[in-house]
């Protein structure tokens, strides 16, 4: 096969490289180990009942309709880049051209057993919805249990982490809380619920400016998050959440959002890893030696100077400059100049109505309800497919409307 | 407590049940082992991917707001008639005045074991989704298998049963891959795809009128479906569909539409079984001996002369029954009349703007575009809540406007 292009994962790199080589004289092959596209941004709401999965989950043959893209669900289990092959682990090999690595990351436990065996987490879809499932079941529980002590361990959820997804999702949940309990729990005293976000940090949102942290800590105060700074999660069995500092939490419900890490393929690439695993590359997302192969998204890391953020926005953008070096190669398009990062600005929702949202360019900084506006036109108009978008409007309105969480859920 | 129902099951029987006691002076408990009601009759469309699982399911706290209506999410483990109680697998208890045991059926392998192991069924929300899964797995393996063997028996369906559940589906099966094919899945060629659908008796959907049965076949042929008449499924590895005659399917996707039998406490009851294990009940849906316990829906068999069917309208007009048996025993309502069962009808949809309908009332036999708007109205009209009736529309509304499924998320 002439020019072929191999793509290995289908997140917002792999997806934003196909399409910038769509119905170019070249060949795409995208591999993923799912058949769909996850709009990892807006996960959490389906972990805390606003959205159902199919609202944040694209097919990926929906997305690849152009003729010279393929989709091949597998997993990948090695790459011999001196012979330009991937392995699959159901035996079979793809020879490729050019190669993209765009597998991103997944949850870094920080080597902690316990944490990741009982914790739940945020990266993937079926994560997303057992952490949905749990909260529900933990009420459930709690509206048949006599005992105090046990009734107040099911009713104390714990949010590791005080970056945008713990933020976020503490937000979420406490919103949840404020809505469902009244309406459905009746036998629940919402005084017994507790939410506490635990940051390693001194600071909730620590890439944000000093005004709109401040105004964050105000807000979730008020909603009544339980904040713990400069407080590390140590262990966690199931019932008890050991810190560092400030005393254990009973609770059955630990959250981790506190750290990714790369894909494990990637380990097996050749060079020095670098801002735990990342890989650096070229000012072309290129491999050091190894010029046909990328590295995009999460997983790249600057060779120079610049500090890239693992960012959807920063995923697409190495992407679509990926593919540009690849057709230039080929004569199919102009070479580019090497690669700068625009950043486009960051959103944290804090609940309804009400965000945090900054952009460095045009020295902007806002919150309240006009980030908020900002920050749901820019969600939704992300959001790949027609259909997905009308769905997201429909449980969001019915949400926002009928002031009722629209996803309830047990699955087991 | 006094005048204390429990309602085992949540299910059509169990929900009317408990509407029919809201607002009474009796304090009502509702028993499930999942949160969610379901609606049966529209699952098969979760598999086929025409629906997804929000839109069939509808959380049950959210319809029981009354306030003398409460939610137990909790599985029953066994029953003591004579004490009243019933106990639950969490080693809890709970006493009553009135029992209505409506957990209702599920599916029956006859004993075949490797059927039961491998095969695929529609009785659950899970197992909807799993057949979904396999089905959209099937044509991802097939699209990457070069060997013409093992590639037709990923693209080789089989339904057992040509009752109305595998009618249904086996049209839905059909319909999707008409749309699905050209459009996601280019490297497939659609005539190596085969469908079967293996029934039992001679005819296919036996309550019917015969003239909407022809009626069914023929429509069943042109949309290309395999018909083997008299033919059961013997057994089935995962690979090998066994028939009794007309030679083994190799088949990877086996559909058990062929039976159900009664939730498995119900074996626990005292007194003889009928019908498949089903509970004789005198005309005011009483267990024997027992007039305080009530048996509802599929559990039910007429101690008298009639025949009754396990579909939902029976269910909810035993429950409706039994609600206003209870009460007159309290003085709250009037005795009824014995029960008798008003047959609404029954109706079969065979595709895009197709269904066959009967009204034994009203002696209609409808077929093609008119029964399918009344099937389309009789649907909606019956799923519980806005928010589904929306969802549902804006699913159905994609996928005919569009001519698209809307769910092909593989969930694993």
């Amino acid at each position: 096969m002439n020019r072929h292009i191999v793509i290995l994962g289908s997140g917002f790199a792999g997806l934003a490289a196909a399409k910038a080589l769509a119905d170019k004289d070249v060949t795409v092959s995208v591999v993923d180990s799912k058949n769909y596209h996850l709009f990892q941004p807006l996960l959490y709401q389906v972990a805390s009942g606003d959205l159902d999965a199919e609202a944040v989950a694209t097919p990926i043959r929906r997305i690849l309709k152009k003729r010279n893209l393929r989709f091949i669900l597998s997993t990948v289990s090695g790459l011999n880049l001196d012979r330009r092959i991937v392995h699959m682990e159901d035996g079979t090999d793809l020879s490729y051209d050019k190669l993209m690595i765009a597998l991103g990351s997944s949850t870094n436990f920080h080597g902690k057993t316990g944490i990741a065996h009982h914790a739940y987490h945020l990266k993937g879809l079926p994560e997303a919805e057992a952490l949905r499932s749990q909260i529900l079941l933990a009420l459930e529980r709690a509206s048949r249990c006599q005992d105090l002590g046990e009734r107040q361990s099911w009713l104390s959820f714990v949010i590791a982490g005080g970056g945008t997804t713990g933020v976020e999702f503490c937000c979420a949940l406490l919103e949840l809380f404020r809505i469902l309990l009244p309406r459905d729990y009746p036998e629940l005293d919402p005084t017994e619920v507790s939410v506490h976000i635990l940051q390693g940090e001194s600071v909730l949102l620590p890439g944000f400016d000093p005004s709109l942290r401040a105004y964050t800590k105000i807000r979730l105060n008020a909603l009544g998050a339980q904040i713990r700074l400069e407080t590390h999660v140590e262990d966690f069995d199931g019932l008890t959440v050991q810190c560092n500092r400030g005393g254990s939490i009973f609770s059955r419900t630990l959250v981790w959002a506190a750290g990714v890490m790369p894909h494990p393929l990637v380990v097996t690439l050749p060079g020095e890893k670098v801002h735990g695993g990342r890989i650096p590359v070229n000012d072309h997302m290129q491999l050091s030696g190894y010029p046909d192969v990328f590295v995009l998204g999460d997983l790249a890391a600057s060779g120079g100077m610049e500090d890239w953020p693992q960012v959807a926005p920063f995923a697409i953008q190495s992407a679509r400059h990926a593919a540009q070096v690849v057709l230039s190669t080929w004569n199919l398009a102009r070479a580019p100049t090497p690669f700068r990062y625009r950043d486009p600005g960051s959103m944290v929702v804090l609940g309804r109505y009400d965000a945090v949202c900054q952009i460095p360019r045009w020295n902007v900084k806002w919150h309240g309800r006009g980030a908020w506006m900002l920050w749901l036109f820019v969600h939704l108009y992300s959001i790949v497919g027609t259909r997905n978008r009308a769905l997201t409007l429909l449980d969001w309105g019915t949400d926002y409307l009928f002031h009722s969480a629209v996803v309830e859920l047990i699955r087991r």
